[in-house]
């Protein structure tokens, strides 16, 4: 048998102090995570430091939009560009600048467990509120629900804040898979999933079998954000809404007060700009239009690339037939 | 250049009488397709021949439900399984049950855009009010816009009933492209669109770029229907609707009405029996299980197997978990 | 349990005589297919009918090069797009004009199993020496070993004349299981398999499981030819034999005499054009090469388009820069 | 433009005084990297840690056998699980444990150019002779051939030693394109590439248009190491070659040599278990049948799990019937 004793008791033992906090809150109420987070872009310096000055810009700038919180490192932020120190270093900055009420989603997933249980720890400790903890993906032939189930109980056994699962198939190749989640949804300290796939289908089956357990599920893009709300998703994190935040607020509101044919017509104007700035032109374009809107955005860590003429046109193409510019 | 003139020439002169009188229908209005539809299996009979009486009797316990209409020679009709023949006398016999208010959507896809004008011919004269066009596939390496819009644009030009286009990547392993859709959506015998794919981004895009020429998008699928109509979907062809066809219909109005909260509460039920009845065990699930509500399903024709017992029990199991059986 | 009696007697009864033979032969030795085959283009006419003229102009030059035979119908002759008499009428034509020490190989796959078992006996008694027998793949969801053995083994129990297993994942997205392979070996009339896939460890793993059967495997483009032949293959059918099919000959004796040194040098500068005149541009790539050297070849049928300019640059780069134009 | 200039100015000062060594031995000749390498597993103690002791174990083992050397940290050495730390200290302890005629190859690959251009000067300082750099991966969809050139231009311009191109399209999602490889073959710090798609077309194309530069391509797989000689790779990176290494070994001797009926034969025998210990249930069963054959394998680090009762039976029949075991 596998057996890994002395890091186990390390994870058990910060276990015993932790979970009698996070099963308390489970038992009364588990950490509201509803609402529109954006998943914030890292500002680079020319010299691809990062860019402390600019990110605070940023932030101050989302800080006057109705979000529920920000993302730390989630894809957009270029987290597997950025090191260790950098990512718990980038989340300290976010926690100074961020309005008490607004929750700071951070980061943490890593390759391997023990990576993902360390970085949680050091996140938690930099101020993150709750961790956003994507699927480990290199070996992705051997990442069965077994695996990943055993992955997540561990980080959220040894996390002292909330964990949020996180499956991203464009990036991982991976789809978490709708067991595992109907299993984690029990624990207490796994609030939810944010779902960036896009399968509707697969959205409205794991809100039927998880919501009796209080699990939420976001969005994870503005692009299927109505569909999502119609079969009783929470909320969104959406790349767009670095660019667009109030649009994609309202949008929410919209859903949520049961407003439909308004919120479908919005719906219409956002999905152009949010595929691409996702799905089509990717990060590099999300910083572009960044900059297009007021905020910081600049270049993309090597070896993401700018955008070449032609495809800078058909990103602002994208914007404009739609009204937004 | 690529000349095929006297089959051009047929096409073409078919066109002018065509076009007199679809062009007016299309000033004046288009078929209206909106409504939930089954794409209705064939009954085989021990040694594989269709049932035409089993046929029959499906019909009529179909004709007290409040369908739009049926699919005939959709995927879960075995199509590719049935000689030119059979396909044209499987119409015939069904325009004769069908009361006559309904709508009969014949499947004339084939590889060939030849093939596809004879067929779409053959079906209109046995009684088809429009056709359902599958996209061509086996060169899909080569299906790109230009051809698919070539194929279409013949086909409809030739027929004497409106097209609805067809796209189902699970059949076909190829998306009919969003470009492609977009111009055919202004060919006046171009009626509408059936996406089976499930991408509900992609579908709300089509209707925001088509919804101006009238264009009518029918989601493929029971899994989806709710968010379908939050995006603007107007109806559906659903597998699950030859089994639980009541029920389908009732979901549909829920959206049409706007009682959405209800919509999502009986759309959580539909989405475990959808799955089994399509994706998960195919055409052979979907005739076991209409044999459990009263209809004929019966075998499939070979190379489709039966069931195995252990498939069979969960197949069961996605019903009765949900409250149908 | 799925019972199809009557279809089923007929085909055991067919069975009966045929056995026999075909035991007899298999216990003797099998039909030896090893060596090259250009599976045939279909020439058309302006109006998309079959050329049989043109047709038998190809022929007569193929007569002349040291072909092991001919495959009629395999992807590359457009079968899906010809009518059931025509699939048979061309192999009727091909057999006239063939020498008689040649090989004639159809393509005889219908999606449906009594559809193939039907072809395979018409195109037998129209003078075919074996069968290509393609995996049917619409419902691919569907068709796992058990599927796609119960297929075969019905096709093959009734068949007069051997069948070749043909699995081409490119058109079908169905990669035949190796599994069934080692089992349909097994079978006294199934004599070898085509794969067009080109996953050399696979094909290397199917001839060490089925050699002892005296089952011949043949490399499915010319691509991989010094490859396959490297692990066990014993032949090809090649597009590209169409239109350079004295060095595809060339290319397979050097294979065979052990002259591996100068095979690699030809196998070189023949992929490029093997993969323009394939995966690259398709069917239309091909006839237009064929063209270039002196062959009937021409536009094929709708959909299927011509090629724009700038492929066709493109192609005609493919074959020059390596020396063949 | 994308401008970094300080820390472009960083590589290329480096690159000057680089530069001059490495473009000398170009011109003379590139660094010999032809035979076969285990890319070696990492042994972890029960606490998951690195286990340095039962490293250096196999490694004297493995100095018994004619590796042309080894590599660390390829994907089977868990790498994405290693600290940046841990990275290091693995190759040093390799470097210092390796007879000095063998090669340490090492994996200094990162999703970021900056992060590689770092790992890379660390490894090389740790003693690495050369470095496979796999593809960074994650933005996977805007990683085409622009961003890969210049990523690997960048670190291959800045590193003391020279580069291996690393494409693993099973892990990473991604196979880096043959026009990028071509250009990349004429760095003169870019000696080669390990190929583990297996495509051996693809393969064959990769060495006609790279030779004329000395470039060298390494099979990334025992299965299909005998195709591979075939069309004139230099020699392999085969995880096989931790369990059954001699035979390794011998099977590239047998295709140097001309021994082409004898080395197929020896290479049906290496297909399943191969497949069994990468593609099929991968490091978990390279680990423990390393431990049948007398080196240590044990456990991997978390969330990779053990194999279950069942995969291990499998994984024992696919080298017991191959008459290993």
């Amino acid at each position: 048998m596998f057996a890994i004793r002395s890091f186990n008791l390390l994870c058990r033992r910060s276990t015993v102090s932790t979970w009698r906090n996070t099963s308390q809150s489970a038992a009364g109420k588990r950490l509201d995570i509803s609402g529109i987070y954006p998943p914030i872009a890292t500002p680079f310096t020319q010299s691809e430091d990062v860019d402390y000055q600019r990110l605070e810009d940023n932030l101050k700038k989302y800080s006057n939009l109705p979000f529920r919180g920000l993302v730390v490192q989630g894809s957009n932020g270029e987290y597997p560009y950025l090191s260790a120190e950098e990512r718990v270093e980038v989340v300290k900055s976010v926690k100074q600048a961020l309005p008490e009420h607004k929750l700071l989603m951070a980061g943490s997933g890593c390759e391997s467990t023990r990576g993902t249980v360390l970085m949680s720890q050091r996140m938690a400790e930099a101020g993150a509120d709750c961790l956003l903890v994507v699927t480990p993906c290199f070996y992705r032939g051997r990442m069965d629900s077994r695996a990943l189930i055993n992955h997540y109980t561990k980080v959220a056994d040894s996390s002292s804040v909330p964990v949020v699962l996180y499956s991203v198939p464009a990036n991982t190749g991976l789809d978490l898979p709708v067991d595992a989640i109907i299993q984690l949804s029990q624990h207490p300290n796994i609030v939810g999933l944010k779902d960036s796939g896009g399968d509707i289908t697969r959205i409205a089956l794991i809100v039927q079998k998880t919501r009796s357990q209080g699990f939420q599920v976001l969005a994870g893009s503005a692009g299927f954000l109505v569909p999502a709300y119609a079969v009783g998703a929470v909320g969104g994190v959406c790349a767009l809404a670095n660019v667009l935040g109030q649009q994609v607020c309202d949008l929410a509101q919209l859903c949520v007060s049961g407003r439909w044919d308004e919120a479908r017509e919005l719906q219409y104007r956002l999905i152009e700009p949010n595929t691409a700035v996702t799905r089509q032109y990717g990060v590099p374009a999300l910083k572009q239009a960044m900059e297009w809107f007021g905020y910081h955005g600049g270049a993309c860590r090597s070896p993401l690339q700018p955008l070449s003429e032609a495809d800078l046109a058909r990103l602002r193409l994208d914007f404009s037939s739609n009204g937004w510019l």
